[in-house]
C-alpha cells in the first residue's frame, strides 16, 4: 500500500487544495456540533480530534490521500480499487447494465453469473466509467466575487456563468473533469476535478440470486444475506491499470464494536431543510406521492393479471415504483415520529438563535425561516390543483396539454414564456411530442379512467377540470373515448398538429385537445405560482446555507451532494422486533432464511449455492451492521478499518436508516455490508475464483 | 384414536352438559360477531358453522369430545395425553419446578437436560398434577335463582354461598373437582369437573439452553429457535396410565396456510374492558408500573453492579422484573395505537346501541359504561397518593405501617374496619408481621432512599408524607437513619411491638413507626376510598358482562379465564421489519443465530446441539407460527391440525401479539409453536432418545 500523492495531481494549474494545511490542527468536534447532521465528511474537513478522541485513531493526511485516491465513483454508484493491477469493487446492482450488456442470450450473466477465467476473457463494459477524485479547491470567495448584481435573476445568471467558466478553465488546464459543487444550498462553493478512467471489463459477477437475496422484501432490511458485490477491472492502453492506491483486503474483517470508515458518494440528503419543509413533504407531498405509487401500482397488477405479456413489460416498472413506496414509507414513517421532529425543532431553536443573537446576521438571514414557512403554506393551499393542472396521469393527457401549450407559448417573447418554456425548452417540448414512441393503450385507458375519477373526487365536480374532461360521462366512458377519438397516439397524426402551431391546434377535433384549451391557461396560472413560491423557498434556503455556514462553520457536514465523503461509524447491533439484530449474519442464515420459506422465490438458492453447502464454512460472516452514515450513491462504497483495509462493502441501510434522509440517528439505523470474509469464501469455494480471491489478499491466504 | 367417551364421565349424578345437543346446529358465527374479540371458544360453544365455512372442515362432537379429554391442565400451565401409555406433553418451561426438583446436584437436569432411558428411570414430580376436563353444565340460572336479596352486599354472599354449594355437591356425588366458571364477568356461569392425575414423572427433558434458546431477548418474539419441549407420564397405580383419549402426531407437521386449532387453558384477557378503563390502564396504571420496574431495576443494578453475590441472589428478580416490563411495554404498545383504540370505541358503540335499542336492556345495564367512567376519572385524580400511601417502596415501610394499622384496627369492631382486614384479615396481617424474614440492608436502604426521593418529586415537598418522612432531610440521609434506629429488623425487637397493641405503637421511638401514626388514617382513607371505587367499577363490569351476553350471546367467547378453550387460526408469517417472517424456522436458523452472536450466551449452543450438526436433517422446521388465539396460561397447548393430530406445541407470541390481551388482531399478531417434526427430529438425532419418538409415531416413523 502507498501513501504517496499520485503524480498527476501536482501537475495541476489551479491550486489544489485537497488538504489546508492548517486542518490536521484545526479541524475539530465543537461543541456546537448536531450529531443530527451525521457524519458525511468531505475530504478537506475530516473530523481528526473527533476520531481521535472517539476512536483513539489519529488519521494521518497519507492515510485519508490514500482513501480519496483508492475510492471512484460509478455513474449513481461508488466502487473503490482493490488490486494492484486495476481490480475494482462495486456492488452487483451498481453493475447491472454491464453484466446485461455483456452476456450472450444464453447464458444470461445476470441470472447465472459470470467469471472470468483468465485476464483475456474478461468482457469490456460499454458506457460505463469510473471518475477519481483528484482535486478539492474552496472556491467560494472566488465565486461570491464574481456575484456582484442586485437583483435575483441577475445574481443567479452571474453566478452560473462564474461556475461555468471555473469549470470550463480547470478542465482546459489540467485535462480532467471539474465540477463546482455546491455545499450548505450555497452556503459554500468547491471545485471538485476528476480522473476519468472509461475502459472498465467485467471480471466476476454472482448471480442475481445470491447478489439480491431476499428480493424485494429484503430489500432496505436487516438481518440479510446478500453477496451484492461484482468485480470490475480498469484498463488503460488495453492494459490492467496500475494504480498508486488501493485498498488492501483484511484478514479477518471488522469485529463487534471496530470502528470502520465507508469511502463513498453520498447522493441526497436534507438535513439542512426547516421544519417547515419536513412540514410540507409529511403533510403534502408523501401524502400525495404514495397515494400515486398505490394509485399506479393498482392499475399495473390489474393489467398483469390479465395479461402475462404486461406482466414481463412492466415487472422492472412495478419493481421501480414498489421500491420507492418502501423508500418513502420509510421516509414518511421518520416524519410522522414526534421525537424526530422533536429533535429537528431543538436544531432549528438553536440555530435560529445563534442568528439571532447578531444583529449583523439576523439582520442577514433572520427571516428566512418565517418566508420559507409562508410559501409553503401557500404552496399547500393549492397543492391538489396543481398536482392534476400537471396533467401527469397519462402520455395522452401530457401530450395534449403541450401541444397546446407549445404552440400558444411560442407565440410570445421568451421573457413573457412560463419559465419551463424559455430559452430552449420551448424546442425541447417541441420535440418530445415528435418523438415516436408507442402508447400503450390499455394502459393507458385504464390510468385515464383512474386519473379522471380521483380527479373528481379530490378536485369536485365542479372544477373547470373536472366538468371540461368528464362532464357527466363516467370515468370509464369518457377515458374510452379520450382514446377512441384521440389523434395523439400516432406520430403521424401527431406532427401536422405540432406543426400547424395555434391555428391546428383551433381546429383540432381531438377531444383532450379540445378541452385542453380552455384548461392549459389555468394549469399555466397554477404552474407559474408554483414555480415563483419555489424560487422564493429556493432563494431563502440559500440564506439558510450561508447562515449555517456563520454559526457552525465546517463543524456540520453539509448535505450528500454525490461528491466523496468518508463516514465514521462503529460495527454494532441495534434492537429490532423485540429483540436484538446481530453485529453480523452467517452463512448458516442464508441457507436458513431459503429453507425458512422452503426455497420459494426470493429467498431461492442458486443451484451453486445448494452445490456449495459442504464446501464453504458456514460459520462465514456474510453481511454486517455498522452506525456509519451512508444514503443512496453509496452503494459500492468500500468499509475500511483503521489500517485502511477493505472489511466490508456497503449495500443497503436497514428499514430504520430511511428517516436518516432528514436527521442522522444511531439508535437504531444501520448501514448494511457486504463482509470481505463471505466475498473470499464465495470466490474460493463457491465461484471457483480463487484467482480473484488471490489478487485481492495480494498473495496472502 | 378412540372418539368414545371417558368411562366416568356417565357416572356422574350431576348433568354434565359437555355438548348441548342443539348446539352442532344453532352456534354459529352471527352477523354481530366482533372479531377483536378473539376466538378462544369454549367446548360447550364451539363455532361449528364458521369452521364450516372458513376451513372446510366439519368438526364433529366426537373431534372435540377427544380434543378436550386428551387435553390437561397442569398449575398455570396446558398440556395433553400424546400416547397410549400416558405421556404428557409441556412446555419445558411449564415443568421448570419438576426438573429442578428431580435433579441431583450433578447433573443438574435444568442445564444439562435428560432422558429416562427406561420407564424404571423416569422420575417422580413432587407435588404436580394434571386435570382432565370431563364435564361443563351451564348454571346461570340456578346460580341467579339463589341470589334473591335486594343489596348488594347481601346478593354478593349469596351468589358466593351458591357457588360453595354446587361446588361441594358436585364434589361429593362425583369424586372428581368441581369449579364454577365466572364468564363475561358474571354473565354466564358454569360448573366445570375435573378429573385428577397427580402421579407425574419426569421422562424427558431438553437443556435450558435449547428449550430456552435466545433467552430473556428473545422472550415474546420470533424468529424463534427454541425446543420449548418437556415429557412427563401419568401414572396410576404405580403405572403407566392409558388413557382412552390421547393425541396421535402428525408425520408432516402443519403446511403454510393450514388451519389449526390450540386447545389449552387462557389465562386472562381484558376484551371486554370498557374504553374508559383501557384509558385509565394506558394513562394511569401501565405508566405508573412501568415507570415502578425501571426504579426496581435501577436500584437492583446498581446493587448487583458492586456486589457479586447480590448478583446471584437477585438474578430471578430481575429477570421476572425485566419479563414483565417487556410484557406491559408490549401492552402499552397496544393501548397507545390510535388504531387500537378506534376498534375498541367501534365495538363499544355498537354494543351501547344494541343495549340502548331495547328500552328493558337499557334501564337495566344503560347506565354501567359512565359510571365506570366516572369511577376511574376519580381513581385517576388521587393515584399518585394511593400509590404511595400504600407504602410498597421498602420492606420497613410496608411493616411500620401495617404495625400501627393492626394494632388500631383491632380495637374497632369488625365491620368497622377497612375491608382488608375485615374476617381473618386482621390475624393474617398480624401473623405477616411475625415471619422471620431476613431484609436486605443494603437494598433496603437503596430503595427508602429512592422511594423518598421520588415520593418527594410526585407529591411535593408540602404533602404530608413528605414532611413527615422526610422533612429537611436528603432521601439518603433519612433511608439511612430509619434503618439505624429501625426496631422492624429482626423478628425479635418487632414481637413486642406487634403483641403490645395500640400502647406499644404509640409508645415506639422507630422513627418509621413514628411517622406512620400521623400517616396511617390518611393511608386508610385512600384505601377506602379506591376500594369503594373499585367496587363501584366492578358492579358494573358485571353488568356489562351480563349485557353483552343479552346482546350477543355466546357469539363473542368469553374473557380468558384458565379453562379450556379450543382457538381456531391458520399457519401463517406476517410482515416484519421491513420484510416477511416466515411461516417456520428451520435448524438451520438455530445455528445461524447462535454464530451469528458468536455463539456467546443466550445465543450459545449445548454442547449436544453443536455435536449433533452433522446429524440432524437442518431442513427440519423447529418453531412456526400461526393466527391462533393464545395468552398466558396457554403455555404447553398442542396444536393440532383437522385430524386432531399434533402439529405443534404453544410455547410464545410474537412481541406484536402483546396487545391482544385487550384487542384481538391476526394482521401481525401470531402464536409461536415448537413445530412436531423438530420434537420427533431431536429426540431420535440429538437425545437419544428414539424410544420416545417411536412411542409418540406410535411405531410409525
Amino acid at each position: 500500500m502507498k501513501h504517496t500523492f499520485l503524480r498527476f495531481t501536482g501537475a495541476l494549474a489551479v491550486a489544489v487544495a485537497v488538504w489546508p494545511a492548517a486542518a490536521q490542527q484545526t479541524t475539530t468536534m465543537p461543541p456546537g456540533y448536531v450529531p443530527e447532521f451525521g457524519t458525511m465528511w468531505t475530504f478537506d474537513a475530516p473530523p481528526l480530534d473527533y476520531w481521535q478522541s472517539r476512536y483513539s485513531f489519529n488519521a494521518t493526511r497519507s492515510w485519508l490521500d490514500h482513501l480519496r485516491l483508492a475510492a471512484v465513483r460509478l455513474p449513481g454508484c461508488s466502487a473503490s480499487f482493490v488490486s494492484a493491477d486495476g481490480l475494482v469493487m462495486t456492488n452487483h446492482h451498481c453493475a447491472r447494465s454491464c453484466i446485461s450488456a455483456v452476456s450472450p442470450e444464453t447464458p444470461d450473466y445476470l441470472h447465472a453469473g459470470f467469471t472470468a477465467p483468465t485476464r483475456a476473457e474478461e468482457l469490456s463494459c460499454p458506457n460505463l466509467y469510473v471518475d477519481q477524485l483528484v482535486g478539492i479547491e474552496d472556491v467560494t470567495d472566488r465565486i461570491r466575487g464574481m456575484v456582484t448584481a442586485a437583483s435575483d435573476a441577475q445574481r443567479v445568471a452571474q453566478r452560473e456563468a462564474a461556475v461555468a467558466s471555473l469549470q470550463a478553465s480547470c478542465q482546459e488546464s489540467s485535462g480532467n473533469r471539474c465540477q463546482v459543487v455546491r455545499f450548505y444550498n450555497g452556503g459554500m462553493y468547491s471545485l471538485y476535478q476528476y480522473r476519468r478512467f472509461d475502459d472498465l471489463r467485467l471480471v466476476m459477477a454472482p448471480e442475481l440470486e445470491a447478489a439480491f437475496f431476499g428480493g424485494d422484501p429484503d430489500n432496505f432490511t436487516y438481518p440479510r444475506y446478500d453477496l451484492d458485490v461484482t468485480f470490475l477491472r480498469v484498463y488503460e492502453g488495453g492494459r490492467p491499470y496500475q494504480p498508486e492506491h488501493y485498498l488492501s483486503w483484511s484478514a479477518a474483517g471488522a469485529a463487534e464494536g471496530e470502528p470502520v470508515f465507508v469511502v463513498g458518494n453520498p447522493g441526497s440528503t436534507g438535513r439542512l431543510l426547516t421544519l417547515a419543509q419536513m412540514e410540507y413533504l409529511r403533510d403534502v407531498d408523501h401524502p400525495a406521492r404514495l397515494t400515486d405509487y398505490d394509485r399506479r401500482l393498482e392499475v399495473l397488477y390489474a393489467l398483469v393479471a390479465k395479461d402475462p405479456e404486461a406482466a414481463r413489460r412492466y415487472e422492472n416498472t412495478i419493481f421501480g415504483i414498489e421500491n420507492s413506496k418502501k423508500a418513502y414509507t420509510g421516509y414518511q414513517a421518520g416524519l410522522l415520529d414526534p421525537s424526530i421532529m422533536a429533535r429537528k425543532k431543538a436544531f432549528e431553536d438553536d440555530f435560529r438563535g445563534r442568528i439571532a443573537a447578531d444583529p449583523a446576521l439576523q439582520a442577514q438571514f433572520g427571516d428566512a425561516w418565517g418566508e420559507i414557512a409562508d410559501a409553503e403554506l401557500e404552496l399547500a393551499t393549492f397543492s391538489t390543483q396543481a398536482r392534476y393542472y400537471g396533467f401527469g396521469g397519462s402520455t395522452l393527457l401530457t401530450r395534449a396539454v403541450n401541444l397546446v401549450r407549445v404552440a400558444r407559448q411560442a407565440g410570445l417573447p421568451d421573457a413573457q414564456r412560463i419559465p419551463t418554456l424559455r430559452g430552449e425548452g420551448l424546442d425541447s417540448a417541441r420535440q418530445a411530442l415528435l418523438l415516436d414512441e408507442p402508447v400503450d393503450l390499455a394502459l393507458e385507458q385504464m390510468q385515464l379512467a383512474q386519473w379522471l375519477g380521483t380527479a373528481r373526487d379530490e378536485l369536485g365536480a365542479q372544477d373547470p377540470l373536472v366538468r371540461a374532461l368528464l362532464g357527466v360521462r363516467t370515468p370509464e366512458a369518457a377515458a374510452e373515448r379520450f382514446i377512441r377519438e384521440s389523434l395523439l397516439i400516432s406520430v403521424d397524426e401527431r406532427r401536422p398538429l405540432v406543426e400547424g402551431g395555434v391555428a391546428a391546434v383551433d381546429g383540432c377535433v381531438d377531444p383532450l385537445v379540445a378541452a385542453m384549451r380552455s384548461l392549459e391557461p389555468i394549469a399555466n396560472s397554477y404552474l407559474t405560482r408554483s414555480l415563483d413560491l419555489n424560487t422564493v423557498i429556493s432563494s431563502n434556503t440559500e440564506k439558510i446555507g450561508q447562515a449555517i455556514y456563520a454559526a457552525y462553520g465546517k463543524a456540520l457536514p453539509p448535505d450528500a451532494t454525490f461528491t466523496l465523503r468518508i463516514s465514521d461509524g462503529v460495527v454494532k447491533g441495534f434492537p429490532y422486533n423485540g429483540t436484538i439484530a446481530p453485529y453480523k449474519t452467517t452463512l448458516y442464515g442464508l441457507y436458513a432464511r431459503s429453507a425458512d420459506f422452503d426455497d420459494k422465490p426470493p429467498f431461492e438458492l442458486s443451484e451453486r449455492w445448494k452445490l456449495a453447502e459442504g464446501n464453504v464454512d458456514m460459520k462465514t460472516p456474510i453481511n454486517f451492521v455498522s452506525t456509519a452514515d451512508i444514503i443512496g450513491g453509496n452503494s459500492g462504497s468500500p468499509l475500511v478499518n483503521r489500517a485502511g483495509e477493505v472489511v466490508g462493502l456497503a449495500f443497503d441501510g436497514n428499514i430504520e436508516m430511511l428517516p436518516n434522509k432528514f436527521i442522522f440517528t444511531d439508535e437504531v439505523s444501520r448501514t448494511v455490508s457486504v463482509h470481505s470474509s463471505a466475498i473470499i469464501e464465495a470466490l474460493r469455494n463457491v465461484y471457483g475464483a480463487g484467482h480473484i480471491a488471490d489478487e485481492l489478499r495480494g498473495g496472502r491466504q
